[in-house]
Protein backbone atom coordinates (compact mmCIF):
# COMPACT_ATOMS: atom_id res chain seq x y z
CA UNK A 1 0.00 0.00 0.00
CA UNK A 2 1.81 3.42 -0.97
CA UNK A 3 2.20 5.84 1.25
CA UNK A 4 -0.99 8.07 -0.08
CA UNK A 5 -3.07 5.33 -0.32
CA UNK A 6 -2.82 5.00 3.38
CA UNK A 7 -3.39 8.35 3.80
CA UNK A 8 -6.11 8.56 1.99
CA UNK A 9 -7.74 5.93 3.81
CA UNK A 10 -7.08 8.02 7.19
CA UNK A 11 -9.13 10.88 5.76
CA UNK A 12 -11.97 8.83 4.63
CA UNK A 13 -11.92 6.86 8.29
CA UNK A 14 -11.88 9.93 10.10
CA UNK A 15 -14.53 11.73 7.81
CA UNK A 16 -16.55 8.54 8.21
CA UNK A 17 -16.17 8.73 12.20
CA UNK A 18 -17.34 12.51 11.98
CA UNK A 19 -20.63 10.97 10.36
CA UNK A 20 -20.88 8.45 12.87
CA UNK A 21 -20.57 10.84 16.00
CA UNK A 22 -17.84 8.66 16.71
CA UNK A 23 -15.08 10.74 19.11
CA UNK A 24 -12.96 7.36 19.34
CA UNK A 25 -12.69 7.03 16.02
CA UNK A 26 -12.35 11.03 15.51
CA UNK A 27 -9.52 10.82 17.20
CA UNK A 28 -8.13 6.87 17.09
CA UNK A 29 -4.98 8.66 15.31
CA UNK A 30 -4.36 12.40 16.51
CA UNK A 31 -1.22 13.28 18.51
CA UNK A 32 -1.88 14.53 22.29
CA UNK A 33 0.11 17.85 20.56
CA UNK A 34 -1.74 18.44 17.58
CA UNK A 35 -2.70 22.13 16.39
CA UNK A 36 -6.05 22.36 15.18
CA UNK A 37 -6.97 25.59 13.61
CA UNK A 38 -10.90 25.44 12.89
CA UNK A 39 -13.71 27.53 10.77
CA UNK A 40 -15.55 29.08 14.04
CA UNK A 41 -13.05 30.39 17.25
CA UNK A 42 -10.86 30.39 18.85
CA UNK A 43 -8.02 31.35 16.62
CA UNK A 44 -6.35 27.62 17.57
CA UNK A 45 -6.83 24.97 19.33
CA UNK A 46 -3.61 23.54 21.08
CA UNK A 47 -3.38 19.65 22.05
CA UNK A 48 -5.90 16.58 21.78
CA UNK A 49 -8.41 17.82 24.84
CA UNK A 50 -8.71 21.23 22.86
CA UNK A 51 -9.07 19.28 19.95
CA UNK A 52 -12.03 17.59 20.78
CA UNK A 53 -14.09 20.15 22.24
CA UNK A 54 -14.30 21.47 19.26
CA UNK A 55 -16.11 18.82 18.54
CA UNK A 56 -18.64 19.38 21.08
CA UNK A 57 -19.33 22.77 19.06
CA UNK A 58 -19.85 20.57 16.27
CA UNK A 59 -22.24 17.93 17.39
CA UNK A 60 -24.58 21.49 19.12
CA UNK A 61 -25.72 21.64 15.68
CA UNK A 62 -27.59 18.72 13.97
CA UNK A 63 -26.03 17.46 11.00
CA UNK A 64 -27.83 16.14 7.91
CA UNK A 65 -26.79 12.23 7.77
CA UNK A 66 -23.97 11.53 5.51
CA UNK A 67 -23.48 15.72 5.04
CA UNK A 68 -20.11 16.16 6.13
CA UNK A 69 -17.83 14.96 3.29
CA UNK A 70 -14.68 15.25 1.41
CA UNK A 71 -15.05 16.17 -2.07
CA UNK A 72 -11.65 16.66 -3.64
CA UNK A 73 -8.52 15.22 -1.74
CA UNK A 74 -5.02 15.97 -2.91
CA UNK A 75 -2.25 13.89 -0.64
CA UNK A 76 1.31 14.64 -0.85
CA UNK A 77 3.40 12.06 1.03
CA UNK A 78 7.00 11.38 1.93
CA UNK A 79 8.49 8.88 4.10
CA UNK A 80 7.94 10.13 6.94
CA UNK A 81 5.68 13.68 6.94
CA UNK A 82 2.80 14.13 4.64
CA UNK A 83 -0.12 16.11 3.83
CA UNK A 84 -3.36 16.60 2.56
CA UNK A 85 -5.73 19.65 1.02
CA UNK A 86 -9.22 19.51 0.22
CA UNK A 87 -12.71 20.88 -0.42
CA UNK A 88 -15.06 19.98 1.74
CA UNK A 89 -18.73 20.03 2.60
CA UNK A 90 -21.34 19.81 5.25
CA UNK A 91 -24.79 19.96 5.34
CA UNK A 92 -26.23 21.43 8.94
CA UNK A 93 -29.31 22.98 10.82
CA UNK A 94 -28.58 25.94 12.33
CA UNK A 95 -30.50 27.06 15.62
CA UNK A 96 -33.70 28.51 13.25
CA UNK A 97 -33.50 24.90 11.85
CA UNK A 98 -32.47 26.65 8.68
CA UNK A 99 -30.65 24.16 5.88
CA UNK A 100 -27.00 25.31 5.99
CA UNK A 101 -25.11 23.82 2.73
CA UNK A 102 -21.52 25.00 3.45
CA UNK A 103 -18.47 24.47 1.65
CA UNK A 104 -14.74 24.51 3.29
CA UNK A 105 -11.11 24.24 2.65
CA UNK A 106 -8.99 21.48 4.80
CA UNK A 107 -5.26 21.03 5.09
CA UNK A 108 -4.37 18.12 7.39
CA UNK A 109 -0.44 17.30 8.24
CA UNK A 110 0.55 14.22 8.98
CA UNK A 111 3.70 12.47 11.21
CA UNK A 112 4.80 9.12 11.20
CA UNK A 113 6.40 8.15 14.36
CA UNK A 114 7.58 4.79 15.39
CA UNK A 115 6.07 3.02 12.28
CA UNK A 116 2.69 5.23 12.50
CA UNK A 117 1.04 7.76 10.82
CA UNK A 118 -0.44 10.60 12.74
CA UNK A 119 -2.62 13.63 12.29
CA UNK A 120 -0.54 16.62 13.91
CA UNK A 121 -2.30 19.63 12.53
CA UNK A 122 -5.96 20.27 11.06
CA UNK A 123 -6.72 24.01 9.18
CA UNK A 124 -10.45 23.93 8.49
CA UNK A 125 -11.78 27.13 6.80
CA UNK A 126 -13.93 29.14 4.98
CA UNK A 127 -13.08 32.36 2.85
CA UNK A 128 -13.66 35.64 4.62
CA UNK A 129 -16.10 37.95 3.12
CA UNK B 1 21.84 22.53 7.60
CA UNK B 2 18.54 20.94 8.96
CA UNK B 3 15.76 20.46 7.01
CA UNK B 4 13.12 22.73 9.62
CA UNK B 5 15.98 25.25 8.85
CA UNK B 6 15.89 25.02 5.48
CA UNK B 7 11.64 25.44 5.67
CA UNK B 8 12.51 27.98 8.21
CA UNK B 9 14.51 30.40 6.13
CA UNK B 10 12.41 30.17 2.88
CA UNK B 11 9.20 30.94 4.91
CA UNK B 12 11.23 34.35 6.40
CA UNK B 13 12.63 35.08 2.67
CA UNK B 14 9.22 34.08 1.63
CA UNK B 15 7.06 36.91 4.17
CA UNK B 16 10.08 39.29 3.74
CA UNK B 17 9.74 39.77 -0.27
CA UNK B 18 5.72 40.54 1.03
CA UNK B 19 6.52 43.35 3.06
CA UNK B 20 9.03 44.87 -0.07
CA UNK B 21 6.24 43.85 -2.62
CA UNK B 22 9.24 42.21 -4.19
CA UNK B 23 6.61 39.66 -6.77
CA UNK B 24 9.42 37.71 -8.19
CA UNK B 25 11.04 37.13 -4.28
CA UNK B 26 7.23 36.01 -3.46
CA UNK B 27 7.03 33.71 -6.13
CA UNK B 28 10.51 32.68 -6.48
CA UNK B 29 10.24 28.81 -5.11
CA UNK B 30 6.30 28.33 -5.61
CA UNK B 31 5.62 25.18 -7.64
CA UNK B 32 3.33 25.62 -11.04
CA UNK B 33 0.89 23.39 -9.87
CA UNK B 34 0.43 24.96 -6.28
CA UNK B 35 -2.92 25.64 -4.79
CA UNK B 36 -3.91 27.97 -2.63
CA UNK B 37 -6.47 28.85 -0.08
CA UNK B 38 -6.76 32.37 0.65
CA UNK B 39 -8.46 34.73 3.57
CA UNK B 40 -10.69 36.41 0.73
CA UNK B 41 -12.88 34.66 -1.47
CA UNK B 42 -12.38 32.53 -4.37
CA UNK B 43 -12.52 29.50 -2.30
CA UNK B 44 -9.50 27.95 -4.23
CA UNK B 45 -6.33 30.00 -6.49
CA UNK B 46 -5.09 26.47 -8.68
CA UNK B 47 -1.74 27.49 -10.10
CA UNK B 48 0.71 29.95 -10.19
CA UNK B 49 -1.32 32.60 -12.15
CA UNK B 50 -3.81 32.49 -10.26
CA UNK B 51 -1.91 32.83 -6.95
CA UNK B 52 0.01 35.46 -8.71
CA UNK B 53 -3.33 37.80 -8.87
CA UNK B 54 -4.53 36.84 -5.12
CA UNK B 55 -1.18 39.17 -4.56
CA UNK B 56 -2.58 42.12 -6.71
CA UNK B 57 -5.54 42.24 -4.69
CA UNK B 58 -3.77 42.01 -0.87
CA UNK B 59 -1.69 44.92 -2.79
CA UNK B 60 -4.74 46.69 -3.01
CA UNK B 61 -5.01 47.86 0.43
CA UNK B 62 -1.99 49.77 1.44
CA UNK B 63 0.18 47.87 4.04
CA UNK B 64 1.70 49.05 6.99
CA UNK B 65 5.28 48.94 6.50
CA UNK B 66 6.58 45.79 8.05
CA UNK B 67 3.24 44.83 8.82
CA UNK B 68 3.35 41.49 7.42
CA UNK B 69 5.05 38.87 9.99
CA UNK B 70 5.57 35.07 11.12
CA UNK B 71 4.64 35.53 14.69
CA UNK B 72 4.92 31.63 15.62
CA UNK B 73 5.82 29.17 12.98
CA UNK B 74 6.27 25.62 13.26
CA UNK B 75 7.80 23.13 10.46
CA UNK B 76 7.54 19.37 10.63
CA UNK B 77 9.50 18.19 7.88
CA UNK B 78 10.92 14.79 6.50
CA UNK B 79 13.19 14.08 3.40
CA UNK B 80 11.09 14.86 0.82
CA UNK B 81 7.67 16.27 1.92
CA UNK B 82 7.26 19.16 4.84
CA UNK B 83 4.53 21.28 5.98
CA UNK B 84 4.54 24.21 8.56
CA UNK B 85 1.45 26.19 10.43
CA UNK B 86 1.82 29.46 11.93
CA UNK B 87 0.37 32.77 13.70
CA UNK B 88 0.42 35.27 11.27
CA UNK B 89 0.41 38.88 11.57
CA UNK B 90 -0.92 41.75 8.77
CA UNK B 91 -1.64 45.50 9.67
CA UNK B 92 -3.14 47.16 6.61
CA UNK B 93 -5.28 50.24 5.90
CA UNK B 94 -8.68 49.33 4.63
CA UNK B 95 -10.38 51.74 1.85
CA UNK B 96 -11.36 54.35 4.36
CA UNK B 97 -7.84 54.63 5.74
CA UNK B 98 -8.43 52.71 8.97
CA UNK B 99 -5.95 50.77 9.84
CA UNK B 100 -6.44 46.92 10.37
CA UNK B 101 -4.54 44.83 12.77
CA UNK B 102 -5.46 41.16 11.48
CA UNK B 103 -4.34 37.73 12.84
CA UNK B 104 -4.30 35.10 10.83
CA UNK B 105 -3.57 31.30 10.65
CA UNK B 106 -1.24 30.05 7.44
CA UNK B 107 -0.45 26.05 6.93
CA UNK B 108 2.17 25.61 3.75
CA UNK B 109 3.00 22.32 1.89
CA UNK B 110 6.22 21.87 0.81
CA UNK B 111 7.72 18.98 -1.73
CA UNK B 112 11.59 18.51 -2.53
CA UNK B 113 11.82 17.77 -6.31
CA UNK B 114 15.48 17.73 -7.57
CA UNK B 115 16.97 18.39 -4.79
CA UNK B 116 15.17 21.59 -4.39
CA UNK B 117 12.49 22.50 -2.16
CA UNK B 118 8.89 24.37 -3.60
CA UNK B 119 5.92 25.76 -2.54
CA UNK B 120 2.79 23.85 -3.62
CA UNK B 121 0.17 24.56 -1.02
CA UNK B 122 -0.56 27.67 1.29
CA UNK B 123 -3.35 27.94 3.52
CA UNK B 124 -4.29 31.29 4.55
CA UNK B 125 -7.48 31.92 7.17
CA UNK B 126 -9.35 33.97 9.86
CA UNK B 127 -11.81 32.34 11.70
CA UNK B 128 -15.54 32.49 10.60
CA UNK B 129 -17.52 34.65 13.08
Amino acid sequence: MTTEIQITAMMENWAKAVREKDMEGIMAWHHADMVMYDVPPPFQSVGIAAYRGTWDLFYSCEQEKDGFRIVDLHVVAGEEVAFSYAAMKCVYFDKDGEKIDLDFRLTTGFKKISGQWWFVHEHHSVPAY
